[in-house]
């Protein structure tokens, strides 16, 4: 990094391109900068999706997608296109074809993904605030390791039209921003609500079997941002336990969700592009090799019965939450790997990509809004703590969110 | 057709293919054979999406969809593949390169677009329920133009990975079916809900502006489902205009949903195959050559506005809906064109499509799922009445549908 300087594009290694796009409108995002996961459209270029082969065997976007034109409607100005994992098939952050962006706040670790670019422009300070897509924590996971805001919305609120799809089911637009503030007012154009409800939540569950997978550095790094929210919140804040939500047995746990949560995740990316790799068979990463062997694999004669627990979960879920309650959980359980740790081993040799989908599960089987707040560190690592509202409940999530932010510094 | 015999395959006109694939598990259909629309994927099986250029542009399927998973996988038995209207882009059922499906009840008209074939294998006995897809109304209309039962879901709950997406903020997979036992079964398959409800509605709104829309010899033959909807309910049945929901001046009406709906539809439509239309330059039939150039030239600044008005009215549809209110208005406010009747006039000409799509955009804008019932008929040819329910609320909507019908029976 250039000595106390600001960090360039080049340092930030965030990019696949930069350039300006004008906004068309004025709004709420004037003398915003934004940038865009290269998995979504910018008219005139081609979204590569974070894979060579994809970019050549697709032809460029002719208009740029539904929520990037949504933003330069309302006054935001479009600075370029960052990386992201590979086919956004990780939760890591480092590309085999177009390397790791910088972790700023912590260099020698991974940003996390696969909108590994766009957080690590917002945290290099780049962008004001970035586009990504997030299926299975794919905001969240970089929001957490880079220290910044993260939303991923309630599904299908925002137009992933224009965005590639890879699980439709699962698949969001989602937002990472350098502050409350800012995370709120992209999002209030993007889901298109207007001004804050200001409402306190009834209830914010912390969810044990959550907190009990993290890492002991995470669960202490918690302990300030859960101390703060008793504060705020004050009897409002509890301790609940997945299964009183579920309805199952304890010993299933996490881990019937995240279950769950892989079959069907691997039964829309085949459908969603199984047909392209058997036709065209792209040059591929080896941990997405790997991945999509997996997916490849699957006995499809899961996916019934997968989808009836989905679909119990989120009714539970409606039920439990109401409008006002919140779930609070670590977003991951675990500080950000070592960057070159051997990916494949990190992902499929260690519990790291298992526990932390767990955690990412619940708002994905859920369909619900999850905020990532980047409130707490370990020795400098940025460790992020989620809320989860109910669908649909978005602006009552990001008020929270702000209410937070703006106790903390108060 | 065979004098008096059953309707064959040949004589439907509904099929691209026929095959049979048998369950994969046990449950609630067992023995119910079922179609599936050509823009929905079968394992091997090419997806034409009812246009031959797009057919050979894209690879074969490697698995079946998602959808068409759960249902083998509950009992059900696929028997082919049915004909759609050219990428889904129509609400008429006349394919320039496939033909005009059997509409058997009114084999002058039109069966409706875009699952003509999926309605027509149903309306013809050839199958007991079949897949479609809607996003404008490609379920809803050709259910009541062939006398059957349909079902738009809510948006988001039944996968759509491997049925090709057009509009993602509208697209769903729907059902249409013979009756509404066998719609309820392949539903509570899809969207995993078991039994019924038994819950009766608190309101029963008939929407003012809907029915003051429909042609009069629509309004003639709603009129006996309507009383048998007030000696049902009683005086749970009451009027309604769009503008108390809305909250919107009485002039803008249904003409404002229709636009709002058309700029979004149009915006994701783009997104969606823009660039595969402008790097294969694929054969189109004429009308939907037509109707993709009014896409390509929409003014996308209109998106923003756009998005904001159709969240505003999806917040205030949740409001006055609250959990068990409902909606009811005409299916289609006219009867089904004449076949052969120079689509592009009956489409751009009168007032058929604007109409059709201002009262299919309440459910579409509004993510609500909507049962057509084809409860009426005028000189023999069917027109069906809809009922829309809260967002998330499908199994009420359906044990509402089921009630309706056993009451006929009895």
């Amino acid at each position: 990094m250039s000595a106390g300087g600001p960090i360039t594009v080049a340092e930030s290694r965030a990019f696949v391109e930069t350039f300006e796009l004008e906004p068309t409108g004025a709004g709420p995002l004037d003398g915003l900068r934004f940038a865009v996961k290269d998995l979504i459209d910018i008219a005139g270029h081609e979204t590569g999706c974070g894979n060579p082969s994809w970019r050549d065997t697709h032809p460029a976007a002719t208009v740029n997608a539904v929520c990037v034109e949504q933003l330069l409607g309302a006054g935001g100005r479009c600075v370029g296109k960052t990386v992201t994992d590979e086919l956004g098939l990780s939760l890591i952050g480092e590309n085999h074809f177009y390397g790791t962006p910088l972790n700023p706040k912590a260099p020698d670790r991974v940003p996390g993904g696969s909108s590994s670019g766009s957080a690590s422009a917002v945290a290099c300070g780049l962008a004001d605030f970035a586009l990504g897509t997030d299926t299975g924590g794919s905001v969240r996971v970089p929001a957490s390791n880079c220290g910044i805001w993260g939303l991923r919305p309630s599904h299908g609120l925002i137009s992933v039209a224009g965005a590639n799809s890879f699980a439709p089911t699962f698949d969001t637009v989602g937002i990472l921003a350098r502050s409350a503030d800012v995370l709120a007012r992209a999002a209030s154009v993007l889901l298109a609500y207007e001004g804050l409800l200001g409402e306190a939540p009834r209830r914010v569950h912390l969810i044990r079997e959550a907190f009990a997978i993290a890492d002991p550095e995470v669960q202490k790094a918690l302990e300030a941002p859960l101390q703060h929210f008793r504060g705020l919140f004050g009897e409002r804040v509890c301790e609940t336990s997945l299964m009183e939500i579920s309805g199952e047995p304890e010993e299933m746990g996490l881990q019937a969700w995240y279950e769950s949560y892989n079959v069907l995740q691997w039964a829309e990316i085949e459908s969603s592009i199984g047909a392209w790799i058997a036709a065209t068979k792209p040059t591929l990463g080896p941990t997405v090799a790997k991945s999509l062997a997996l997916v490849k694999n699957l006995d499809r004669r899961q996916v019934t019965r997968a989808v009836q627990r989905r679909e119990t979960y989120c009714r539970r879920l409606r039920t439990f939450l109401g409008p006002t309650d919140l779930l609070c959980l670590p977003t991951v359980p675990a500080l950000p790997p070592l960057t070159d740790s051997k990916i494949h081993r990190v992902r499929l040799g260690s519990a790291y990509y298992p526990r932390a989908l767990s955690l990412t599960s619940v708002a994905g089987l859920g369909r619900l809004p999850q905020v990532s707040l980047p409130l707490a560190e370990h020795a400098g690592v940025p460790v992020g703590v989620s809320l989860l509202a109910a669908y649909g409940r978005d602006a009552f999530l990001l008020g929270v969110a702000q209410r937070v932010a703006a106790s903390m510094e108060g």
